[in-house]
């Protein structure tokens, strides 16, 4: 840790600072410049706010120097995290991609759902069950029938099922129907919800929140991981900017930053990224340009019907016209699809 | 509902617009401009995504006329809505000042917190039993012995107790000893967890996410309301800009918007909105000038040993200080303190 | 032009609406609906602010119907504008590269660029004469010199030039020595220079400004395009959000969406888009997979010596490689490189 | 200069940044620690940019010890900068209110509004000559003959005006009709206009752009001090946000940033800040109450005719209560107005 007092600072604040610092289990290192002395603390705990530092008397910053995630961190596994669902490896040379409708709406609905990905060759298929919307006049999903539903379609065609889960409550029932237990923008932060799905054996898709920085994301997958589950597929899903001409600003950059800050698995969701329709084929090809592990997208076979974001659902002719685009970028930036 | 087409939109655009809109329920008048056709949807449900209607051909925009929010709607109740808590009235004339330390830490911090915000003239007093943070290595609250301590604390001196809810768990643990439920800003759309606080009878204070836009904050308090709990708080926090001088930028223009919106008291919470400490005094002063009807602050008795939210706790002297000059500013815009 | 009342808008407030209308030279449309009641303008004028009429009492909302921007919509030109520059067409199926130094430093830098990217299968070399910056106490450029220096290398090398033009008294300078004229993002509303590049016969690269909405960025364009200067380029060069990670937010949809909008051609600036060299080849990729028609990076030789932007800048073997992808990629989008 | 190194960096990745530290002419401390090697520089020169040694193998993160800017600096002139225009002394103990139409469109419109400011207790008057504005469609102001009006109108009640000075060129007619110069928010980081502004002798009241740090607006005024002119006003008039409720989110939390950093007198614009009539007046109270030297203010005799900026123009009688109030906050916060 890093304290950079103010030009002409005080000896008594120097001292302050110190003080605080050994109390808190530094060691600390005084170093004395021409206009600024600079205060290095090695100690046992870097859990710490660097703003208890700056708001001291005669202190100008304070900088962590180790990272506030080491589970997450890419020391940690420098070669990278690979998780195997169903016989299908994430994080490894092949892009994978998960897709299917916003919800389940009904049996019909997710089995032609489930056959068109698959055909397409998709290896996951997606659907929510529970829906709690921004509005509380909204559809707010099936629940257990709807989890039953996606499970046999999936199984029919060889998929693997990601769905959300919203509450603690829930795990145990997605864990049933579902390989991969999604957790959605809203509850990134939801420590609660993901120290308990760190005590179990199935792979998480967290994904980032509107507002969540990078760090962030990080230090909410080291919740997960400090549980003991290590298999955290990060997903990026669009961020909130001043810009009203996407839902979204879709950070392809994130996907990148990450492949240098972490060894777990890379997704992205450009169908929350940007909300329209027309933009989720060029986000996804960007994605896969950019480097993603994974590509999770809303794909309906009617979505001027659907009972939830049917605005970003790309229809099925369209969904399959991208796979190939996606396979030959793959291809171009060395893997496969 | 209004959807505008583009220029040039073909009369088959035009009509698959308008049979989509009959399907959803809505009678529809069209009008024909010299550049643009312009369809008027009138119809019972006003919970849609314009989305919806954005990405369908030769639609250039869509606008929702009817407020996504009723309940919390400023016509729902024009002359606005005064919570009594222990016999003070939230929302009237007089300005409402909580305040006490981030995390309940023991008896007697607690104790001295008390003591100190009652005799400078607060009526309430905060401090958190539950602190799940974003590192997972910091404390994480004292759970019910926290509670305890509160409520004796706070009926030694007159005060009433405003703490966290976090989970739907906690609901009966903390309405036993807090007068007011607090829903985080991580927690503001927590749908399933708003829906439970619509059916108890304890005011809520609703805090404004730090990516949320003031409608959003709007269609939380309504999920509450809708359960039948009508007395809930909106509470201005900070939201996330790209300026970092400041923990969050301080939304002090939120105060004055949403009294035009709602009939629904409004908080300022400047602690959380800087997250410094010599930077609180100014935006408290300057929230009740913009017209807040409550002052959520952080103080500790010995805020450099506080064990979380230290940098933003003001010291009490601050805080007595600081009272004072709030009172002569309520006074100046017609209110008291 | 909509105008939606409030619901209650009593009937003297509606007629203060419509005559403030009338005033404009627009004819009014009243149109009675069981909670609200919306005017219709339509009129010879559509440059007006909605603000207008959002704060006069009864008013809920006012919708501009007609684009603000005319000459830049894409109805005006549905085929698209193709710019041929030496022999380039941009915004045809090519996707043209423009690379070389942020700054010229000397001639030996600007003659080993032109030659480095020439091969790579660039074809304008981009450098700049005029570096006023953040800092006053950065280095400034080479003016004059500087634009000698790149017209004979670009010459020697068959490319063409682009350079920055800071203001109005450079314009003369600056087409003399260089095919196309950029606009810097910090330009892009100076609206006095825009209107005079609009007298001229070059194509102007119009960079976004770091919080410029992309209707900003259009209307910027109508500003040129009004003087009888139809050859703009668009550029997406980053935004600026709360994340931190990265120097700006590369806002990489928004070249579908211009091109949804528009038929001026759309160039992406990764270097500028992140500011970190590792990052700006994804991020080239994505752009040119998301369907930019036009890339502009910075590459020097010598990156840790560079006078300016060094950190963005790809060492010469990287930009090789980066061409050889990027032409993989085009391909599976259906263009050339 | 602090460049914290990666945990396990190299050696030779060490000595790489050591060695362009030197070549920079810093001079170089070396400190081991247990995981992380941290690289002190004391040099000469503290304008360079951190990436530049982020991007480095092996480093993890670079922080500049010394502020970029010197004499706008607190510490340059600790007691703080006084400016007085025509006997009225800004930054000092008095609130100084600038107040005026948007745009000066005719004789009688600026006559009117001069009286009706300096009766209510303005001691300056505001009001565009030059108007180029977003779209290239609307009015665009009266030049020369605007600032005769003006200056007639101010010396017959008194006071001083302040216009916007757009481009170099206007300088010196600006500096012939008003005694402050104003540098819009479009143009904060227009560099040579600042560096031009620097060798005049008006004082500069200098806007804070819309996406502007407040480091960034700090070294904007460094600009213009570095050519000898250390007049300089600082404006906050507010940031673009993700929040659309309001035009622009009015930063009151850069007033008293800004009064910790700087000794130059801060200015606050609530009228561009939020863009709606009805929360000027609360957003200008708290301006004051967070402690805000200046308060520059749009009214206008008749908004809903005025030719820009009328939704934002306070009505006279609307303006004469408000001074009232904040003259109330000026004393409850120590001042006088």
């Amino acid at each position: 840790m890093l304290v950079v007092m103010q030009e002409g600072a005080t000896e008594s604040q120097v001292e302050r600072v110190i003080e605080k610092l050994v109390i808190m289990g530094f060691t600390v290192h005084k170093s004395t410049g021409v206009t600024h002395t600079v205060l290095g603390g090695v100690g046992p705990q870097e859990d710490f706010d660097p703003l208890e530092f700056e708001v001291l008397d005669g202190v100008k910053e304070c900088h962590r120097i180790v990272s506030p995630y080491k589970l997450a961190n890419k020391r940690f596994k420098p070669n990278g995290t690979e998780i195997t669902v169903r016989g299908v490896r994430i994080g490894g040379p092949e892009v994978v991609v998960m897709a299917g409708p916003c919800s389940i709406e009904n049996r019909d609905q997710i089995e032609i759902s489930a056959e068109i990905v698959a055909k397409a060759g998709a290896k996951g298929i997606r659907g929510g069950a529970f829906k709690p919307r921004s509005s509380p006049y909204s559809f707010q999903g099936l629940g257990e029938e709807g989890l039953k539903m996606i499970r046999t379609a999936a199984d029919r065609h060889g998929l693997f099922v990601v769905s959300e889960v919203m509450d603690r409550s829930q795990i145990g029932l997605l864990s049933e129907y579902s390989e991969i237990l999604q957790v959605g923008a809203r509850n990134m932060q939801n420590f609660n919800l993901l120290r308990e799905l760190g005590t179990i054996r199935r792979p998480i898709l967290l994904k980032r929140g509107i507002a969540a920085t990078i760090e962030e994301l990080l230090l909410s997958a080291e919740y997960i991981m400090m549980g003991g589950n290590y298999d955290v597929i990060l997903c990026e899903r669009g961020i909130r900017t001043f810009e009203t001409a996407t839902r979204n600003t879709f950070d392809v950059s994130a996907i990148p930053v990450l492949h240098g800050l972490t060894h777990l698995p890379v997704a992205a969701d450009p169908s929350h990224g940007v909300g329209k329709r027309n933009l989720v084929a060029p986000m996804a090809r960007a994605a896969v340009a950019a480097g993603a592990d994974v590509l999770l997208m809303e794909m309906h076979h009617d979505p001027d019907r659907a009972l939830s974001d049917g605005a970003q659902s790309l229809f099925p002719e369209q969904f399959a016209e991208l796979m190939v685009q996606l396979r030959a970028i793959a291809q171009a930036v060395g893997r496969s699809l």
